[in-house]
């Protein structure tokens, strides 16, 4: 059986569904949202049919992952149009006993949605999450009669718009959250740029142990010094280890220090990866492991 | 007369003060939010009694710099504790004719605001931006029964719960915006970590020309090849030039590449700077000077 994690939204992820002989009424995999989220999309892409359960935050789910209570947890890490989802970047940082064991991309489609009947010219209000927004800015610029409600959750928002019955309100979300809440889609496809992709993270207490992994999903803290972050660049790039992604996150009391996470194409246990992991330890303060697992 | 840009809220700027000789009905400096808003205080601190003028968004600061209407925008681009404003450095690679030609820190220390007479255990909805919520996130953990109502500004959150008059509600701000909207502080210093400053831009449609910089801001693109960011890092490092910070953001369209904002603490016209930029011109796909000015 093909390794499911490396593809996108692969039909099933058999070495991932096995289960870990838990008790039934153990959670498979948690996620942030309500039923329609992009999320719940994602984990259902992954793992097939598992039932994934939607919390209100990313904290309850990095939560309920740490505590046992879930096996798996699915975060979004990083948009293609927007960047970085910043929370869960310091959410893998608090969390130690979590480890990254898979990656998934995910198509984003966002669809301004309202009322059954309503039309897109009766629209005075929207109700937007922060990201969608940002994924979306055009169709917003464009209709300056509307105002925008800031929202913590795309499928919410659809669910917060349905409660409230009021024809000239509408929230940015996936076309199934309109199903979900009985909604209709009142103009498509509205994100800035069709090349949207969310990437996400999945999340368990125990690190992969398959030796299947691509990438190595590493955090550090660099010596407070010229050329630091550059010398621990450097130890990847001289052994054309290929950098996927860095991204770097303040430090809490050291303002204007920062600690860096560094993706890597390379598998732990390989010989140039874990030479350059050798080489690394001596150049950082702190080094951390956040996991080695199939790139999506 | 000592530079006054190089210092955290100088009490006067004169050779920002000095004026182009406009009209006086030219807004001297533009901010985002409403009065009693840290970019406020961040404009009066620098610029001294130039009666600052509050824009609703960034993207409205940026648009009144670049169209002439307005001689100079402060934007806050990162906060110590929660990090890199995302939107900010999008402006700046939108708007190709707004130059950084200033620097400003602010230590930032937020406050719960309710209505006076109002008492901490009665507040039940908190009014909070983004950006403080994540800064004063361990107070709004510790109170599980206040409902958080995100809003798009500080000063403006604590206007709002004015003019609602619910003395169950209150909103994250600065004291300065209790003052100005007759509010009383019930909770003082709530951000996680006394460690707490803003770093704001200052832009204006010329570039600096005063040859006083210390510190060098630029956007740029690297080949989509392995190794290629770090090659364009270690041009600065063999020089000794020390990089104060680098962000990425993504590219709209180009799902996975980035482009990348480098500050590097050096001067343009000083040779070392100079022939880095000119090797660096070599590397990348495209390069911005984004500014030269007196680091903060």
């Amino acid at each position: 059986v093909a390794p499911a994690v490396g593809r996108q939204i692969p039909a099933a992820a058999p070495d991932e569904r096995r289960g870990t002989g838990s008790a039934p009424s153990r959670v498979r995999v948690a996620y942030q949202g309500e039923p329609g989220a992009y999320s719940e999309a994602a984990a259902l892409g992954h793992f097939g049919d598992v039932r994934p359960r939607g919390y209100p935050t990313f904290r309850d789910v990095a939560e309920r992952v740490a505590s046992g209570e879930a096996e798996r947890g699915v975060l979004p890490i990083e948009n293609s149009l927007a960047g970085s989802i910043l929370q869960v970047y310091d959410l893998l940082q608090e969390f130690e006993s979590l480890h990254i064991v898979g990656e998934i991309r995910l198509r984003v489609s966002h669809h301004l949605i309202g009322h059954p009947g309503a039309k897109l010219q009766e629209v005075r209000r929207v109700l937007a999450h922060f990201q969608a927004a940002a994924q979306c800015r055009r169709l917003l610029e464009a209709h300056p009669e509307w105002t925008v409600e800031p929202s913590y959750d795309t499928a919410g928002s659809v669910k917060l718009a349905k409660e409230r019955g009021r024809r000239d309100e509408a929230a940015i979300a996936s076309a199934r959250a309109a199903e979900v809440y009985g909604m209709a889609v009142l103009a498509e496809a509205v994100e800035d740029d069709p090349q949207n992709y969310t990437r996400f993270v999945v999340v368990s207490r125990e690190p992969r142990a398959d030796g299947r992994g691509t990438k190595t999903s590493l955090l550090y803290t660099t010596r407070n010094e010229p050329g630091a972050l550059c010398a621990t660049l450097q130890v990847f790039s001289k052994r054309g280890l290929n950098l996927a992604r860095i991204e770097s996150r303040p430090i809490a009391g050291r303002p204007w220090e920062y600690r860096f996470y560094v993706d890597v194409e390379g598998r732990v246990g390989s010989v140039r990866l874990d030479s350059a992991l050798a080489e690394l330890r001596g150049l950082v303060e702190q080094l951390r492991l956040l996991g080695c697992y199939p790139g999506a």
